[in-house]
């Protein structure tokens, strides 16, 4: 039989997923042997056995009967007794906090004869009715579903007509009558009377806050905090103590050390004869927790004890709530504090010195999230800004700059010594030279995986996307912003906040990341940019011994994602130990469109060849450049992969250009004709699925060989400088072990070819993408014949899922986040369940044989934390990610070597994934 | 270490993928104690190893110098013997027979010292000298490469000089010249002597025969006999016996009984003082084999002996090869007897009546190719034809009408009693009407799984798709014929032939089918039509008893895809089992086309209700229809599949027609303007990944409900009517078990309104596909909400490859045939490499979940006889495939059954399937 209700001495803090994270954490300070309220925990297993059925499992009664027992007997007080009753509060706790999304009863117990023993209790009459009507309305509006307004109006109603001004203003008698006003609103709303069964109040109410799980706000909250929908809540039913029961009770919030420094200190707030609730809505000045001291030593000096064992206990700054009633102290929560960014980099730090704990877990207590945010330059929030518009937050960073439209605008001014922002509709590939140049990138469509996303994520540029607001009119050079119906015209300056997708007016001033002049520029010359400014030294400190130790903890490499010298001189200064994905189809764009055109307009060999030579020692530049910045670290370079349309003009565009000009009469030359023709015989229903990769490259050896020799002269050229250049071959969209035979023999008889005319040895490592299912599933065959594999895990998750990246983000992932379908995008976050499987059975068949197979991932996942704890647990040897994750992946890397330190943890890590799609 | 070498005695007829046909059979009759002339196999292992390095393998040489002197002991003779010389060939032989593809050498062990040494020996110094000049001339074409016009020249130019009429002309001493010739330009063209040494010219001859498995025509025919190119051939040295040694000498080849009827009786040819060459050659008239027992009586009763002997042994008519030299009867070679399609089914019946083999062995001995071969009707062979042009066979059949070049068209002159063949440039959906009245389809443009293809096929129409060489005019009304300059007009007859692709003049005179009119109209029918033909009793007689057995005996259910109650009636008689494959979106062509575009453009939930309600009484209607017409037998409905733009115009034509309408000065309407914007706003980069199955359902839960209710009510109107309707409810596309949950709970919701309306019980099995490999991986988890699976082989072999097949098939496939990643399509014969690994692992795993999960597939594989034999052996419950497949995959599922009887031959049949793709 499951058991449903845990009593807070049966818990401990590492029953979060059964217990919640507060009913968990109460658990542990009741083992502690600390003055926690008794009371008890009904599990998250009880609140999903009920979201199921409709129903409250059958045998959880009888466990709460005993539970509540065994409160009453410690306590020595009876639920609904006349002289000396016990009152519950009822609250949700789930494993990830989500405040104030779900409900919380109070004063659980009272009715109409309870309400005169509290009284007695208490020694306050007024107080007594005042909680009895609290209950009352809290009830009614929270389990009764009553609308809270007719309660209020009843409250409010009564102060006016007697000219009170505020709650305190009432009288026993007032509240008495409210009392009376407030059953039969109940019973007039719901048919039912307020129930005075007190049993029977505490019932509905764990009903309710299981009920609460599913509210909009509570979905909607965590699909944005990435919290999966199926974990339920736990409901923690806890005696109710009071601290405004005169002014020898009160009620407090404090931190254990310094939150945002971790420096030891004593931190919190306190308000006398008020309860929890006081506190947080601020409606009194809270005093400062060291004046306790001078209110109640006893008191104090008992908490600051307490504060102690838990830090010691919990070795993290904590974060306690209490309460103090009639001089008795009382612990009401207490958990690991939250913190900002920095904060964790320094507390961690801060431990570590005080050596409460050591550096590998200072790795742990940061996050790439963390770091991440700590890149960026933000706008300075003190300055007054005026907002245009909002788009989507597409690649965090703010940026300040002219509005430019295209490449040309884009060139023309920053090399006038402008920063510019590139605004278009949306953007394509054609688009990069702008976007390279550009301070931050802004597009009127496409969503947060449209292709200004994604590449400007790539480069770390700030971006917002899909401002729909907006009207991009290149041609008039005009942004018109349809909410103000203001239009901003090339020229004029304007802000975005990549972070939040708000869009300004004018020059917004923005203040430089310490931790990205570390990064990029190293150690001191950070420090010669912080000063004096203490803040700044200790994070940047800080930042510098957890990164240190995660490298030499992590056992995946971290590579990076790199097309040009540039990006791989920069994601060699970031840390990058080589290039694991050197794209060459961006290579074929700019100028040399027309190059690949005339390769596919081609009528016969010699013109293709023609076409080819001419590409040949454009591309060897490109290598030479590459390998160059990369001296002495691996660059692995993959063969041309997209179809061959890509480089040939839109087929609808062009067909209605051509039909056009017909209709007015106009001359369609022959090669327009050819042209067109071209992309209608290029044209595929399904590119995504069609002639390209390994198969374009056995369509046209001619490319596969232009480019395996474009690569072996590089390597030539660079060693007969006397440098160490370490490319690596790798082949696209391999399925089949017979396909990488082919592919394989062509690459190794270039080879031999420059071998033979070069005198030197050519013995490059030859590879291939992992990124179908069938090249996974059969990955053992292909291992055979190649030296190492590279998840490609974007396109492995639109095959694996049929997913068209291009087409489903928009068109329904919102729906499927509603749904459940998602905690996360699968193109976000592994989807280990599904392309995960196939990763882990693709790495194991892989390296079962051939051992020596060199595994790594370059799929955009290579840069997200959740999935490069996935990747270091299936045995990867390197992710690869865009230059700017880095940094990043590092960290992460790192963290996931210690977590996995104990095959437990393993299992864990591998096993609980927050994409955990169902 | 391996074996490489096995002596004739050492091998038996089962050891084919080593020893090949030949060398296994040989083996075999040496075991029988047959006179068999000595020698031994090289096996295929050899062959591979030495394809794979390009050097023989190292033990090789030992091997045959052991087996070379125990063939020399066994004839008591030597190789290169002066006096009594042992003289060998060396012959190909392959797993499967591939007639005259790969290399013969006889001959071998005649040098300038052996030659003299046979001359003695047969008392016959020309033969002698004339198969010495015959060894070189072989010997230097096929092992040294040398041109054979050279040596044929040589022969050619000394018959002119001296007048002869022929070979029989030369004497001997012209011969003797020749050799002298001939081994000068061995000399001249290979810069090396005739190899005088007969183990070297054993060798070399050994090594031309590996090399010649990889010659353009070996590989050819290998890919149109869909051969795997892997398996290499074996090479079978053996003692040369002559026939041509005088009149007690001579050559045969024979049958052990009919082998178009499998009555007994003596079957067979005999030449005297001739080589096997000659029978083939057809250079003399043959005798008839009774005729050789007056000739030479021992040797005729010894061949009778031997005879019965083999079939005995064999159990099956067998073609025998054999040679009497000087009065001595030697069998060169026995298999396993070819025979036509009726041949096939007469012999086994023929076998089973004289007890010989079992009634299931009956049923191994037929395929489902076979039947399929005897279904369609043929053009009588005797009448004259006029070829017009040829393009691809896409759908086996004969048909013979007028020229029609639309629907209407079609369905005009169908109704005006004419027999049509619709030619198109290619077909899409809207064709359907004109499809299904045409006796046949011709197209211009698309390969073998075009949509002209596919559907004919389905429909079991004749279809000839891709004669490129065909103009299609639709609107003139013409096809115009580029290669003959011809221009056919609509209402012309012509005749197609979709077995060959040819496409005929005129009204060729058809022949009817009489097994297909057993099928469709069952035995007595059958018999009536064959009245006294003793020929077409017997055939129909046996299809009738083993197609029977194969029902008894099939594990597998057959059903059949069927849209609509005229397919689900036909298939019914074809012995369907149900329906395992309803597809919607059909029903939502034609007329209803504006209903779903009315969905697509709805401005509110009012207007898409509106057209919900409209087509909701003509969807229950097709149900009521289909279920009717398959009444007592399952129907799976497959909810609407395809993306919504397919129920929209085209992107590019629309565009098009509206731009050029605006640039005349025309004016474009707002109901214009909206449709393309929705078009846009519909259209995907990749509609296979796109919005479709259950992800539009999620979107429009509308469209789920307006079809399970359409469902429902069908269901209960035939319910009320006393009839037995069994519908399945089927959810396409899904790749996630929360997916299934929620369309699973939509579909219940709708039931269960169903059930209350009616007061009827409405409890219908809810599945769904399993064609995305992230379904195939995570079948475990959704096979709790589901009752059944039917694997979607088609689109799971798209998403599992990466394939479009749209694209791809006309893209590069052929290539793929070349390069040998393919031996047959992954579309036509499951790819149980990959795709199987998939559908294995999703049937053990749902099963293992789900014990009650019902099995199915509802793919093309599902009518293909290699797949069916893979999903018997995985376990499925059925296969669903066209309705006219159901006859052959009733066939193959009984022949799979049988196969797999014993475990081994289960493993066997899993593991050895002809499409294994590298």
């Amino acid at each position: 039989m499951t058991k449903y209700v845990y009593k807070f001495a049966e818990g401990d803090k590492d029953m979060k997923d059964l217990l919640g994270g507060k009913g968990a954490n109460l658990a542990e300070m009741t083992k502690l042997g600390l003055p926690v309220p008794p009371g008890f925990t009904i599990t998250t297993d009880a609140c999903r056995a009920y979201l199921n059925t409709g129903e409250v499992p059958d045998t959880l009664d009888v466990e709460v009967t005993a539970a509540i027992r065994g409160v009453e007997d410690a306590m020595g007080k009876t639920l609904g007794n006349a002289d000396d009753p016990l009152l519950v509060s009822v609250r949700s706790g789930a494993k990830f906090s989500m405040p104030g999304m779900m409900e919380t009863v109070l004063n659980i117990g009272l009715n109409d004869n309870s309400v005169l023993g509290l009284a007695k209790q208490s020694d306050n009459e007024r107080f007594a009715w005042d909680s009895y009507r609290r209950l009352i309305q809290m009830f009614g509006k929270t389990v009764m579903d009553i609308d809270g307004d007719l309660f209020a109006d009843e409250l409010h109603g009564l102060q006016q007509k007697k000219g009170y001004k505020g709650d305190l203003d009432m009288t026993t008698e007032d509240l008495k009558e409210l009392v009376v006003t407030y059953k039969e609103i109940v019973k007039r709303e719901t048919g039912k009377d307020f129930p005075q069964d007190p049993r029977e109040q505490m019932d509905m109410a764990v009903e309710a806050v299981f009920r609460s799980w599913n509210t909009d706000r509570a979905r909607i909250y965590r699909r944005r905090e990435r919290i999966p929908n199926d974990l339920g809540t736990a409901v923690n039913v806890q005696t109710m103590v009071f601290g405004n029961m005169g002014l020898d009770s009160g009620t407090g919030v404090c931190f254990t050390r310094d939150p945002s420094t971790g420096h030891s200190g004593v931190y919190g707030d306190y308000l006398q004869n008020a309860q929890g609730e006081d506190v947080v809505a601020g409606i009194r000045n809270t005093l400062s927790l060291a004046d306790l001291e001078n209110l109640d030593k006893k008191s104090y000096d008992e908490l600051r004890e307490i504060m102690s064992k838990l830090e010691t206990h919990y070795r993290d700054m904590c974060d306690i709530e209490f309460t103090i009633q009639k001089g008795r102290l009382w612990m009401l929560q207490t958990r690991v504090g939250k913190r900002t960014a920095s904060a964790a980099f320094r507390i961690a730090e801060q431990l570590v010195n005080e050596r409460l704990i050591t550096k590998d877990e200072a790795v742990t207590r940061v996050s790439g999230d963390q770091l991440t945010s700590l890149l960026f330059p933000q706008f300075d929030k003190k300055a007054e800004k005026k907002l245009i518009s909002k788009g989507m937050p597409a690649s965090p960073g703010a940026a300040v700059g002219e509005i430019v439209m295209n490449n040309e605008q884009a060139v023309e001014r920053t090399q006038a010594g402008a920063t510019v922002i590139l605004v278009r509709r949306e953007t394509n590939p054609d688009d990069l030279q702008g976007m390279v140049v550009a301070a931050g990138v802004l597009t009127a469509r496409g969503g947060k995986t449209s292709h200004a996303a994604v590449v400007a994520r790539g480069m770390g540029r700030c971006a917002v996307v899909g401002a729909e607001d907006l009207v991009v009119d290149e041609a008039a050079g005009t942004v018109y912003v349809k909410s103000k119906d203001a239009t901003y015209h090339a020229g004029d300056v304007i802000a975005i906040d990549g972070a939040t997708g708000e869009i300004f007016e004018g020059r917004v001033p923005v203040a430089d990341s310490a931790v990205m002049t570390y990064i990029s520029k190293g150690f001191d010359a950070a420090m010669e940019a912080a000063g004096d400014d203490a803040d700044v030294v200790e994070l940047v400190t800080a930042v510098d011994h957890i990164l240190t130790r995660a490298d030499q903890k992590a056992r995946l490499v971290v590579r990076a994602n790199a097309d040009n010298p540039e990006d791989a001189q920069r994601s060699r200064e970031f840390g990058a130990k080589g290039v694991g994905l050197c794209r060459t189809e961006h290579m074929f764009l700019g100028d040399r469109r027309k190059l690949i055109e005339a390769v596919i307009l081609a009528d016969s060999d010699d013109e293709r060849e023609a076409a080819y030579d001419a590409l040949m020692p454009l591309q060897k530049g490109d290598f030479v450049g590459i390998f160059g910045a990369m001296d002495g670290l691996p660059v692995t370079v993959r063969l041309i992969d997209p179809p061959l349309h890509e480089f040939l003009p839109d087929l609808t565009e062009l067909s209605v250009e051509l039909a056009v000009k017909e209709a007015k009469g106009e001359t369609v030359t022959n090669q327009e004709k050819k042209l067109l023709a071209a992309v209608k015989a290029n044209h595929e229903a399904n590119p995504m699925l069609g002639l390209r990769g390994i198969r374009l490259g056995l369509k046209m050896p001619g490319l596969i060989k232009l480019q395996v020799r474009a690569i072996a002269e590089a390597y030539v050229e660079l060693r007969k400088q006397g440098k160490d250049p370490k490319p690596e071959i790798m082949i696209p969209l391999i399925g089949s072990v017979r396909e990488m035979q082919i592919a394989r023999d062509m690459a190794l008889e270039v080879l031999k070819d420059v071998e033979d005319e070069s005198g030197m040895k050519v013995d490059l490592p030859i590879g291939n993408m992992i990124e179908l299912p069938r090249a996974a599933i059969t990955a053992g065959r292909i291992a055979v014949e190649s030296n190492f594999f590279s998840f490609g895990t974007n396109d492995l998750t639109q095959t694996t899922w049929g997913f068209s990246r291009d087409d489903v983000e928009a068109a329904f992932f919102n729906d499927y986040y509603d749904y459940g379908i998602f905690g996360t995008s699968p193109f976000e976050s592994i989807d280990w369940r599904g392309v995960g499987a196939l990763v882990r059975r693709a790495a194991e068949n892989g390296r079962q044989a051939n051992p020596d197979l060199h595994l790594g991932v370059c799929g955009e996942h290579g840069g997200d934390p959740q999935s490069i704890h996935f990747f270091h647990w299936v045995g990867l040897d390197y992710v690869s990610c865009s230059p700017f994750r880095v940094p990043v992946a590092r960290l992460e890397a790192g963290r996931a070597a210690i977590a996995n330190e104990s095959e437990a943890a393993a299992e864990e890590n591998g096993g609980s994934s927050v994409n955990a799609t169902a």
